[in-house]
């Protein structure tokens, strides 16, 4: 194992993060925050680590796939780590496991906080927990792609462990163009929305906040009562269209600007996406209208919020779903295992894989009623090859397990099976609220340290596409080769 | 469409089954109960329809893919449809809709009843009742395998339908020949069964009911309490391990009888099964004994029998599971999804098909660590075809599914979402008991009547292995080629 390397790699990933403290101490500053000395402390901390670990040594510029994973796992645990503590030495949180938690959950755009009073909490601590997600999001390591080069480490190990989804379309030949693209992409989606909130009446400070909540897919508010705070039918509708927009394949974006939209719009995970999101708008829209009786734009507008955050894996909220009927709620806690597109800021199984577990539904049915006939599963026209199909069934099998193991494990609890069930949903697919315990109107605060614990692996498995962590747990990994 | 040879093959169903209310009209004249004569009656009015339909005259005697599959879904719903005449008729079930129900579930295997109290009914109608349970448990239409030869019928399509599980081994050359030791080993269980629990000092009714229920997975009881009714510890160890025992793939009796003991050891889904029921049956026991500090036996008994009851998909119990810490219940409620082995009379998803799946991840993590090596997936030290692991995975990917629509079109009944959700795997795992509404002290009755059908197609579809009943509803199946 190549240790020197993966050392030099977190920590050029540290010193990013320490430059990444910078915004929050200016937000403290303009807001005259004394906790935002905080902030120049912690930087100067993760600065002085960061390059320590860069001077390590290393025999080759290679990095194998071991390395690889463990630096995307390892990196993400060390930002984790330094990012929580502003939170903790501020005094906001005054407990280290959660201020870890909190931040896992941001970086990881999870969106699960354990923090009962949001709103006494200062601007400056707010902006950060806010802008892990938005770091998060586009996956810190993605960001850096343009940096690693830079130390001629070759990343597309990496890109392939971190890139989410499986399908890993190379958007142009070369890695650092990838992240220049998406990165544009994604830049330019916080803008627009950004400006668009400030339209609304937010200010900068709050349209900013809840952009990188949306645009990470994240989920963080600096309100108790999440978007519910904001009456503006026209903030929830930028809100909800924004978190759709980033639950789509960001090359897509990079499709239309080069005005190739065929590709958009013949994309077929997009079209089931969308697919998904209107018939889950539809079916809680009539079944609230059923119940309820209410005004038919302000239904709708709520339908479409809650289908659209749980789905994207975001988990703002503008109601308690909890008080919907019991059929609506079903629709949402189905949503939670569907997620956003391959190449978005969204968690969970993710679109694409549901349509090729679909299609193999679909061609097993063809076999029965035409047993010699040859049946190819494609997308976008192509032929799937078999370790595609593999590496995507196992993904699945290996997320329904560890909803299994997870769920046992926290009914230790001692909380109902469904309060238990949606906890390990909304952390392993990053979505952040659940029902019951871990409903819209509860937090995380009450678990137990060892529970914690627990969710915050569950919570980076799942960013991380699970065999990235999981792999690391296995014996075979740790083996050297003779 | 061959529709000559489908009403044709129903109809000797029918035949069969007007002869199988004799015992049940036996038992009821032994207990003098007016009752019976119902039976006679049901019995004259199955035999004429069976009579007319294996009249119809057919142009060709092969039966195609289409027709098996027409003949396997058809003849189960036709066989209930009979079958559940005694209950309506006897008025011991008021509505025609609940017996469908009752019938579907014990011919199914599943043991949901819609019956409030067992105990009043009439001794004949209850032997019929369990009596479905043990036609259900070998599958009418293998125990007819014998007889469709006769008529000139190839059956492989129907067996390859019927067989539950994936790896229809050919246990002998000849079909005929596998129906009858198939039959042999059941028959043989079931007396050894009736034989011990008479020894425990039940009548050789109560010991006969309960053994149909053991043997064919079903969980039919004749006393309110199920088998808590019954104090003995003996009788509950006996009942348990004979669960456990009809969950086996009934051709390793064969072997055992074979002296081939080398192929029942190393059967690796045998030790899967074992070691599932062993792992499940010591977490809950320490869970308990944690808890409630009670007897050690004791204990172990309940744990033992509730893992063995809830994995073979049977659903007696001893005592009531909602009780017991949630962790304890969180092990049950998991083990919902793993069901029997192939070729045992347990439904569910089976555990050869998760044995499939976890290998499948097992290879997906060391194809990370290894990209270039041939990794080949193997059960039994045979190679799985790409086929076999397409269908292994649709199935699981289809169940879940089903699931998934299932439970949000029960959610329609106002029930929470752990009691719908359970009461789908309940239903389409043919178990029986789930969790809430439908726990072990609750039964089925009170849902409405399009709940009831809802229900009744999902223990249908279940039996029959997803793609049997599922094909029949697309589009695909009923075009008629050129």
């Amino acid at each position: 194992m190549n240790y020197g390397i993966i050392a030099k790699v977190i920590g050029s990933l540290l010193i990013f993060e320490a430059a990444m403290f910078l915004p929050a101490f200016m937000a403290g500053v303009y807001y005259d925050e004394t906790s935002s000395l905080v902030f120049l402390g912690v930087m100067l901390l993760t600065l002085v680590v960061g390059g320590i670990l860069t001077r390590f040594t290393h025999s080759s510029r290679d990095i194998r796939a071991k390395e690889a994973l463990i630096i995307v796992a390892g990196g993400w645990v060390a930002v984790s780590a330094f990012g929580a503590l502003p939170f903790y030495l501020s005094g906001a949180i005054p407990s280290y496991m959660d201020a870890f938690f909190e931040t896992v959950s941001g970086l990881t755009t999870t969106g699960a906080t354990i923090l009962h009073d949001i709103e006494s909490l200062d601007k400056g601590i707010l902006f950060w927990r806010s802008f892990t997600h938005w770091l998060g999001g586009m996956g810190i390591l993605v960001l850096t792609l343009a940096v690693l080069p830079a130390l001629g480490v070759g990343g597309f190990q990496i890109f392939k462990a971190e890139t989410p989804g499986p399908v890993a379309d190379k958007l142009a030949p070369k890695m650092k163009h990838t992240a220049v693209i998406l990165y544009t992409a994604y830049f330019g989606i916080t803008v627009l929305e950004t400006v668009l909130l400030m339209f609304g009446g937010l200010s900068l400070y709050e349209a900013l906040v809840h952009t990188f909540g949306t645009v990470g897919t994240g989920g963080f508010s600096t309100l108790n009562s999440s978007i519910g705070g904001y009456s503006s039918a026209y903030v929830q509708w930028v809100i909800a269209i924004f978190m759709v927009a980033s639950g789509v394949n960001f090359s897509l974006y990079y499709a239309a600007y080069r005005k190739r939209l065929s590709d958009v719009f013949q994309n077929e995970e997009l079209r089931f996406y969308l697919l998904i999101i209107i018939t889950a708008t539809m079916l809680i829209f009539f079944d609230l209208q059923w119940v309820f009786h209410g005004s038919v734009f302000t239904t709708l507008r709520h339908s479409f919020f809650q289908v659209a955050s749980i789905m994207t894996t975001t988990g703002y909220a503008t109601v308690d779903y909890e008080q919907w009927p019991v059929f609506s709620q079903s629709v949402l806690f189905f949503l939670m295992f569907v997620g956003g597109c391959a190449g978005s800021t969204g968690g969970s199984i993710k679109v694409i894989r549901l349509l090729v577990l679909v299609k193999l539904v679909k061609r097993e049915i063809m076999h029965i009623l035409h047993p010699r006939a040859m049946l190819p599963v494609k997308i976008h026209k192509r032929l799937l090859e078999a370790d595609v199909i593999a590496s995507v069934t196992s993904f699945y099998v290996l997320y329904l397990l560890i909803m299994a193991a997870g769920t046992m494990l926290l009914t230790l609890e001692n909380i109902d099976i469904i309060s238990a069930f949606s906890a390990v949903a909304a952390t392993l697919g990053n979505i952040g609220p659940g029902f019951g315990f871990v409903g819209p109107t509860q937090n995380y605060a009450d678990f137990s340290m060892p529970a914690k614990g627990l969710m915050s692996v569950l919570m980076l498995m799942g960013r991380l596409e699970l065999f990235t962590v999981f792999i690391l747990m296995t014996p075979d990994f740790w083996k050297e080769r003779a």
